[in-house]
């Protein structure tokens, strides 16, 4: 597969994400024919609406049968049943890739069910919004985010690059890591910073706290909103890695705690200088978030 | 005085806050004379230039001769400062208030230094913004915002509700609380944000995290950009409130750990699930902060 010319992609799950993926390849004019599964049918109807699909089914086997490219843009939780599901459907010669948020676990499971394992090349877009379902699809999602694309040992070298090349040609920054190395890291950036936003959320809301707090605290806690369900996913599914940065969170909070109790000025400065100093110059150098 | 009909307002510290309080009080024209102090000569020119204040001078003495109003607007650490150097200047009839993000241990050195200590109300209007200095004055910026005012019984009820109709006309919605209280609630909703943002920027500045964190990290992060010295004073001002709050978000922390540890799906989904709901009513009570 030249992923400048796809001929068949299958989109499992026309969500937000996937939706946003199917509308930014449409658009590209590189993909001959772009099929979403889901078991919802209106969700799929307005997936087509929003132009993310050329059409929509819920019968897996049909959609997947001469495909050259399946992303599963589902939910964490619902990855390795669908892989469960692709493995006595796949052909041979179709690239499989994954869209989750942690992926020790699912890229083991694909390795283990998958007949050709490849063919699967787990990827990590780093993209999304608190808004959910195809009608707020955007083709300029990924653009300039990170994606992070993980292809172990046993990784097709041509899988891993069609993979690749995909997601640069929707605008995606590529950094490669190991599923654990992923996995240890978004738990540092995405997935403890989530935790934290819930439970500044749970502080904030004894003793009338919620009535004083203002646009700092909006900000800070703007993805507590996000889905329970798939962040309960989400926790579980890189429970390690989680665990491990909360250990190193509170690691730094122990070491605030000592600086302000002794009321060290100089180091409290150097501490909130430097996270200034870092949180300023990685703003700048980002497009379009800050 | 009433707040709708002021002769001589003085404003000290004409950064953000105190020249957005003047941008917005000149053009209500309640006010005949607005007079901005500060030890920058510089500033002071440009809070003119933006139009915040009539006349800007480095002479506190003159400035405070005949004020019915005098706010003080430096960071927290500048506050007692300014009223010790005001205690043996201001008029019996003047009325003072400051905009601090701390408040037990600035009410207790008014109340001990001023010679008039019912004159004296202290206030939080909680609005800002990671941007600093006159130039970036806004008139608007304290519209819908929460407002906290701190009388004790030692203050004059007259200047209490002078000071509160000065907020409620800039647009802002008021609460009244105590000055303990005020620190114990602000440190959970603004100053402990605060240190879990700058924290998590250190975390995720390990092994090149930054690299590709995205849009949830910058939100979560966003004030971290904020400047050191005066969130030193902060924290240092609020130590009690401050360790409180970290121990009641290591206790959130700790139960967190609990129910991950276990894999107990139903307990994080209600975690999880209450924070999103009360972030989504929450962000949709407010005006124009999500």
């Amino acid at each position: 597969m030249n992923p400048l010319a796809i001929g068949k992609l299958v989109v499992v799950g026309t969500g937000l994400l996937g939706g946003s993926l199917g509308l930014a390849i449409r658009r590209s004019g590189c993909c001959r024919q772009i099929v979403g599964v889901g078991r919802n049918v209106t969700t799929l109807d307005k997936a087509r609406a929003a132009g993310c699909i050329d059409e929509g089914t819920t019968d897996l086997a049909a959609a997947v049968s001469g495909a050259d490219l399946i992303v599963l843009a589902t939910p964490v939780g619902a990855i390795v049943p669908y892989l469960e599901k692709l493995a006595p459907l796949v052909e041979p010669g179709t690239i499989i890739t994954d869209v989750g948020s942690t992926k020790a676990h699912i890229v083991a499971a694909a390795e283990a069910v998958l007949p050709h394992p490849g063919r699967f090349v787990g990827s990590h877009p780093m993209a999304g919004s608190e808004c959910q379902g195809p009608e707020h699809a955007d083709a300029q999602l990924f653009r300039d985010r990170p994606v992070i694309v993980t292809a172990t040992n046993r990784t097709d070298a041509q899988a891993a690059a069609a993979i690749e090349s995909l997601w640069q040609m929707l605008g995606m920054r590529l950094v490669r890591m190991s599923p654990d190395q992923h996995d240890r890291l978004v738990a540092r950036i995405s997935h403890l910073p989530h935790l934290a936003a819930a439970l500044l959320v749970q502080l904030a809301s004894r003793d009338g706290g919620l009535e004083v707090a203002s646009t700092g605290f909006a900000s800070t806690t703007r993805i507590a909103a996000g889905d329970p369900q798939l962040w309960a996913d989400i926790f579980l599914d890189n429970r390690d890695g989680v665990l491990d940065a909360l250990g190193e969170f509170e690691q730094l909070a122990a070491d605030f705690r000592r600086i302000l109790t002794t009321g060290d000025r100089a180091a409290l400065l150097a501490l909130l200088g430097e996270a200034q100093r870092r949180r300023t110059t990685w703003g700048g150098s980002q497009t379009g978030i800050d």
